[in-house]
């Protein structure tokens, strides 16, 4: 029999569902491996060496000589910096100017590549990029959050190849963010701990879920996962803000961000997927309630009518089995990363 | 520019990308429609008439000979019937058996035809077939909340062409509808009224995002709609739940469905697609802040990594551009349906 499964960091509840349960390995891509079909250059490719429009670029780095990560303004931004931001009412109809940001972080000359297949240095300069522009931009008063994420294959939304990912800078707190930090405070007040600190540590001890760890980081699949291989990346160290990450945890972070992606590669074919960095702005480097992580979403299952009505989710393999299936890979990757 | 509209329903704000701007016919579908690709009977398919699964069977409608309609049990089903309703817990993990129901409706003995190809007649059964279901459901005193929905084409969910929707049974109120429970009880005590019922008088003063009207139904794409072309469908008399519509209400409502899903499918190319009415149980018949509605989401652009992050999303469609292309054609098609 399945299971319904509660997220306490949402309260969102989840139905494992056994009697549609795949095997973790049936899940994989029928599709070829990107890399193997694409060439390393791309004559029609707006992020390839060349091709750059230097009136979009932001920043670049190194900033002499070939470039190795580009920041640049999206071609067609969801906001734009300009402008004045004014809360605009027409009735019961609300509305604001999109004031924001939309940039896409270039991570690498190379047409054909994605971080699996690169060296943890690599995602190290990407994330090293993120905590950069980021601070940058948080210096603007009128952002209340920002996002940074990454599309990869058209599951995910992207049909762009050339390995990018993006930030977005809003003007508001988006009201599920609101949420969680709702449910954070609370907790924070009933127990007098993190919500994420406290479920991290209860994985950690139960085990059957963990993918990978190091000093700073562990990696897993939650109790209550929404969607197969559905992985979580969080700082053992509770802090509200990736802003605020130091270098040698932004190093870790990318040993074990890259072993992960690799298994995921490795092991399901290079599957289309989306991550996520969930973090505050807490310009003020102060505590509170919340704790920032990075989630990974294969995007494997569909959300469909059920999902879209009830904003739950059907994930058709227990967190257990994904788990087991990716952690041999991901600790093989790491010690040999380990030994490079 | 564009800007964020916020749907005072949910309280969520939504990106209305001005700049990423697509005129509606761009978005018309490249795939051949499907009824002219299949035939009307297929020997593999478990919903044609002579493959019925009979242990699965729910209820058949007419009882004797041959059917027009049938309700049967998911041969994968996310939850079951049977078992106990226990809120157990493990340290800090919650979980519950997945007690509930998860079951079919086949639309038509038809394998090649889909709602917008049938008369208003036939969607008229489908919705009482869906009210029929559902009163016996809720006799389930366990049941807290029960989904109508379909999934049409595969980026909607299904990869089977015979036309169903379907039907989820809960053992729980997931934590969304809590909290757009919430937010309607919260309007109500403000300003005494319903936020449905006002959001739905505004749009008709408005006028501009209307598609189409009757006695006692009207669709419309909301202000502040999440996706391109999303139609709410909402009946004009204040109501917490589906499964009380009168029989005069259930057939208004077929027309304008039926006319709504024959613009998409003229106007778009029969666009994949998911529907979901949005309802309370209501036992008791009684007054609540609760309004039921019918909601229509065309899967013409995807969830990627900012909406994962945020549960914002971008609509590259302004809601008054995409009501005006269907609006014209649902107008004709409604008329014409009154001559029959």
């Amino acid at each position: 029999m399945g299971e319904l499964r509660q997220d306490l960091s949402t309260r969102r509840w989840v139905v494992i569902a056994s009697e549609r349960a795949k095997r973790p390995h049936e899940l994989r891509s029928p599709a070829p491996r990107r890399d193997v079909t694409a060439p390393a250059w791309d004559a029609g490719c707006p992020f390839c060496p060349g091709n750059e429009e230097d009136d979009l670029e932001v920043l670049r780095l190194p900033e002499t000589g070939p470039w190795q990560v580009r920041v640049v303004g999206n071609r067609y931004p969801a906001l734009r910096p300009g402008g004045e931001l004014i809360h605009a009412r027409d009735g019961i109809f609300s509305r604001i100017d999109a004031v924001g940001y939309h940039e896409v972080l270039v991570e690498s000359p190379q047409h054909n590549t994605c971080s699996a297949l690169e060296e943890p240095a690599t995602v190290n300069l990407l994330l090293q990029t993120f905590r950069r522009r980021g601070s940058q931009i948080a210096q603007d008063a009128r952002m209340q959050q920002l996002i940074f994420f990454k599309n990869h294959g058209r599951q995910a939304g992207t049909s762009l190849l050339h390995p990018h990912a993006q930030l977005i800078a809003l003007p508001i707190v988006p009201d599920e963010l609101h949420h969680r930090a709702e449910v954070a405070r609370s907790y924070l007040a009933d127990t007098g701990r993190c919500v994420i600190c406290d479920l991290m540590q209860a994985e950690i001890e139960d085990g059957r879920r963990m993918v990978a760890g190091n000093d700073h980081f562990v990696a897993y699949i939650p109790f209550a996962a929404a969607s197969p291989f559905h992985c979580w990346i969080v700082p053992r160290r509770h802090a509200p803000s990736f802003l605020h990450t130091q270098d040698d945890e932004l190093h870790a972070m990318s040993t074990i961000l890259h072993s992960v992606l690799r298994s995921l590669y490795d092991k399901l074919g290079d599957p289309d997927f989306n991550y996520v960095i969930r973090s505050t702005l807490n310009r003020e480097n102060g505590v509170d309630a919340n704790h920032w992580y990075l989630t990974i979403i294969p995007r494997i299952t569909r959300a469909a009518g059920f999902e879209l009505g009830t904003e739950m989710f059907i994930n058709p393999v227990r967190p257990e089995d994904a788990a087991e299936f990716l952690r041999e890979d991901v600790q093989t990757t790491a010690s040999a990363a380990e030994h490079e």
